[in-house]
């Protein structure tokens, strides 16, 4: 399985209109470092999953890169916003698989043209893509907001954004569920750096990430891949100066940067801890 | 004055996703024909407004060509979401003078950002915006719209679109305003042509325009030079075909032209008349 990030920004992208902080200044010298909104695809087995659908130019990617069918995390802006010139579009519906939000966005259910939105009823419990198998959990958000965690080929994936940590039934799901690689929202710098403005009520700081990777390691499970994604300018100013330091755990994700979703192994001490165990 | 077309499609632009017409398929090998959605600016004595933000990548453009104040004709989608990550941005408030919608589009009004939204209150009534005099009225399509009747350095250009016709009381205001430039909505070819679908209940077709043209012309006032905008991908491929038989007098716009707004004439059989008669 494949993972191919198109938007790792928050709604104001980087650069952010009219910012001249060190990050946003970065990006008109090299352009790999602007960050749109949310969107990536996943692909497998010669099927290709749209997540989320923030990049605004989505129909002409989509064109180069047709894709199957869509999973939406939640109806913000910055997540659904590709979607309104493209549900003009010719051809056969495209499902997209979304939470049970009644508002949805704008007129997008009013007028949803090609798109076929398909409110997903039960969580916590798998569901068919093609061949994908998707499990969709609550995450801790301002809108009602789903992380999916998917399988294919033998591998799991979790994306997991838009959200402040994780609900208790979701963390537990993941402890057990065991991904692979979790791809989490990481939109601030630690609240105690120069950097923050303390305003994370929605999303995750580095450091909050970084706790939740020591929760993989504590509980003795498979410590998943972690890649972060929904990230603001303020985080990339914090990572410009401080990329050393942070735990080599974390990866940064970048728009068009495109991943392998790998097979992590359980660590070795604790397989062997467990198979004495069962010894 | 100066007005520059940045967006002259419709919801769906030109190139619609998906879709092989020839008007889309002549984007792909010549870009000056791609129409995205609803925004120009216009400019005069060093002052710079922008008219509807249609354009995806708003951010980008008024960073490098920065605008005093918007006009917003609408809350369809189509004619605010460049705004939607530009909000976010640092710099000076930016007033957005627009319909007084209680409903706006998305969260536009619940997370304004840097933009004042500016309802306007009284319907043909002059107000300031820089030194350009403007006056809305009101226009006739499915959500509350306003027209924009702009006047500096002695010209006057009135913007319409989105409409379908004319409400009687801005017809009759036109007539005797008088612009000297009207850019108008002209989304389809004629209703009796094989490229219509005959769907045309909120935006006018090219011989609905034309009719229009008429009004002023048999009005015996002073005749607008017409610009046509919010141009869909069936009048695109009607024009492919039938630029040569259209009336002259109407003028195609794209994106990216710019255009003088210059004084136009009374007619000079009128004038003649007029002055016998006032003799």
């Amino acid at each position: 399985m494949k993972l191919r990030f198109l938007g790792t920004g928050d709604a104001a992208q980087v650069p952010v209109f009219g910012c001249d902080c060190p990050a946003c200044v970065r990006t008109s010298v090299i352009s790999s470092h602007i960050r749109r909104s949310s969107c990536c695809t996943i692909e497998s087995q010669g099927q290709r999953l749209l997540i989320d659908a923030g990049i605004e130019n989505l129909a002409g990617y989509l064109t180069a890169n047709p894709v199957d069918s869509i999973l939406l995390t939640h109806f913000h802006v910055d997540h659904v916003q590709g979607l309104f010139p493209m549900r003009w579009g010719k051809g056969p519906e495209i499902k997209v698989h979304c939470p049970d939000d009644k508002q949805g966005c704008a007129d997008l259910y009013k007028h949803h043209g090609m798109l076929n939105f398909m409110p997903i009823q039960k969580q916590f419990e798998p569901f068919k893509v093609g061949d994908f198998t998707v499990i969709a959990v609550p995450l801790r958000h301002s809108k009602q907001t789903l992380g999916y965690c998917v399988e294919s080929e033998g591998v799991k994936l979790a994306y997991m954004t838009d959200t402040k940590g994780f609900p208790d039934k979701t963390l537990d799901f993941l402890m057990q569920w065991q991904p692979d690689t979790l791809v989490i929202d990481a939109s601030y710098p630690p609240t105690t750096s120069q950097h923050s403005d303390g305003k994370n009520y929605n999303h995750n700081s580095i450091d909050e990430v970084e706790a939740i990777l020591d929760l993989f390691i504590s509980a003795r499970v498979k410590v998943p891949k972690m890649w972060l994604t929904h990230i603001s300018h303020k985080l990339d100013c914090y990572l410009m100066e401080n990329q050393h330091f942070i735990n080599p755990s974390l990866n940064i994700a970048s728009d068009g940067l495109t991943i392998d979703i790998l097979p992590q192994e359980i660590p070795r001490h604790i397989g062997q801890q467990r198979l004495m165990a069962a010894e």
